[in-house]
């Protein structure tokens, strides 16, 4: 394996000694970029481009090329596995994500498949392999995978929803099936995300982008419960490398102590928390991952470097731990120049509080 | 004035003893009932209904008619401000609210009216007026505006968002802006709530819908700071009674403390925080108003009133001080017949918790 050029992420969240706050951005590989929608353009549609491991590739070193991220992430979607488990997974155009078979019965729970991911999913392990080999050890590369719950909430829903009533519906109703239901979709993240290790990736990340909308109790029963499943079964040490892995809730501020106590490494962070608040509950259980406004980037540099400058400082004085992101992804009308301007200023603004290392 | 028949709303607010936890949902008057589908379909369409005394009054009044609810709120929309304003307010089918002049420029801003409400808004409080007549001492009368900041999100957007670029650009580009513009539409919402209160509403509540995509800090900058405004700005003695003022930011949940400090008698809750927690951390500064997840009217009714028990006892053993209700809004694909096993469970559960009083 060729040694990392720069593994300041990979230290950052394993809380070890860095001299200043790495930085990526969640969907830095997306449609902000004009390259990248020339290559989907080409692909002729979302889903084609994620199960294209040359242009999968392609996208998701178009914003190494451009700006000086700490770590690549690779391109694909959260709903790959529900898709291996033959729901039909399709893209409406305006209107998100689709299933052609959502659940709707147990008999439907039953019949799922636990993918295996070398077999039905190789479009995703062939990318990692083609993105580490195209990467050479410049940066880490990021894996990932929807969190049970979230995908969960895609394939009892069909697809997107606002009112989430037939995932909750399920849930109180049901809530053996939903178990079921979610016991089947850890296991089959475990398998995905140990497959995305094996074929290469450095660090794991899941996204449970949906946790935010359950009440305490729930979100602890039906989504973090799982979530600690699939630390347990997640190999994190491979060719003698520890590989963090990265836990994010959206909405999910009030409950950072529980998620910390899961064994992740790091806890991804929107931007209704105060990192510095976020910091002191979490203590050094946990490396942070976040959390500047996705919306700041709609204003002028000046004002993001800024706002960059406020999350570091609010972070404070520290010798690792914190990995700088927005807190949730870039959104597709952002100028370019402005994702550059906030990973300009954490190079530049970074180090001052790291100068005790 | 008519004599209250039934004030322990009022008195669960000021935090005065009650035997039984009152209940009352937000959007009771809507489309889960097949009654107010039909007199919206009579009225053509949403804005008709609200902007027509006589309508307005029956859907407020149907509910009453079907559940024991201990309050009626009056049929209408947060956007009626901006609309008296001048923006031009419409709704296309299946994409909410929209705006035909929204606000684009620092002249826009400088231009927008502070609406007289018995001029501009004079259908709101005939509505009021003619509401209060209709229950004849029944209930209390609740009024309500939108928030400043939820206001604005609305008339800079013009209409709904995702990403709500256009207002937080405008927030982190020109705050001064921001402010004239938030300082007029609290003004607005001032005059407006006093205006609902000089009519007859027997108690005011503020819908912060979008408070909670805001950062902590700019959460107290832009929509808190205005709510405290508002607050102070609000004749909340009203021949002799006192009207209890309530402020619900969705999304809330980590800055209940903050709120606890405005003055407001209740806060409203979403489902995303433990009821018992939140009382804990507020005290007896304010009485609180929620908090069940919309989404378990979903639910069998024997699995809603197992979740309005555990609300019940999350909150605890109390004299006075909650106010049973949903989280947010009822969704409007619920069977009536789940609303009634939500109601029906408040009023057979709760007494067991007040038997101190």
């Amino acid at each position: 394996m060729t040694t990392l050029q720069n593994d300041c992420f990979i230290r950052a969240l394993l809380r070890q000694p860095v001299d200043r706050a790495p930085v990526w951005m969640m969907r830095q590989a997306g449609r902000y970029l004009p390259e990248y929608r020339k290559v989907r353009g080409q692909a002729g549609n979302f889903l084609n481009l994620c199960m294209n491991p040359e242009l999968a590739c392609e996208v998701t070193m178009q914003p190494l090329e451009r700006f000086r991220l700490d770590a690549a992430i690779l391109f694909s979607d959260i709903l790959t596995i529900p898709d291996a488990m033959g729901l039909g997974l399709y893209f409406s155009e305006g209107e998100g994500p689709k299933f052609e078979r959502p659940i709707r019965s147990p008999k439907d729970i039953a019949n799922l498949p636990v993918p295996d991911p070398e077999l039905s999913l190789s479009y995703v392990t062939d990318a990692v392999r083609l993105i580490r080999k195209t990467l050479d050890g410049r940066v880490p590369l990021i894996g990932f995978s929807g969190s049970p719950w979230t995908l969960a909430t895609y394939m009892v829903e069909g697809g997107s929803s606002k009112t989430f009533g037939k995932v909750k519906g399920l849930m109180y109703n049901d809530p053996e099936q939903m178990h079921l239901l979610l016991e089947k979709i850890a296991d089959s993240v475990i398998l995905y995300l140990n497959a995305q290790i094996a074929a290469g990736a450095q660090a794991v990340m899941l996204f449970d982008t949906w946790g935010g909308v359950l009440t305490p109790e729930d979100y602890q029963t039906f989504s973090l419960r799982y979530a600690q499943r699939i630390r347990e079964g997640l190999n994190l040490n491979h060719e003698g490398q520890k590989i963090p892995a990265v836990l994010f809730t959206k909405g999910g501020g009030q409950w950072l102590e529980a998620m910390a106590e899961t064994g992740y490494d790091a806890l991804g962070l929107d931007w209704t928390t105060n990192i510095g608040s976020a910091r002191q509950r979490v203590g050094d259980r946990v490396a942070l991952q976040g959390n500047l406004d996705p919306a700041t980037l709609y204003a002028k540099p000046e004002i993001i470097q800024r706002q960059v400058k406020y999350t570091l400082e609010q972070y404070g004085s520290a010798s690792s731990g914190h990995v700088f992101n927005l807190g949730h992804g870039i959104t597709p009308d952002v100028p370019p120049e402005h994702a550059e301007a906030m990973i300009e200023a954490v190079h530049k603004y970074s180090p001052a509080y790291y100068s005790g290392s």
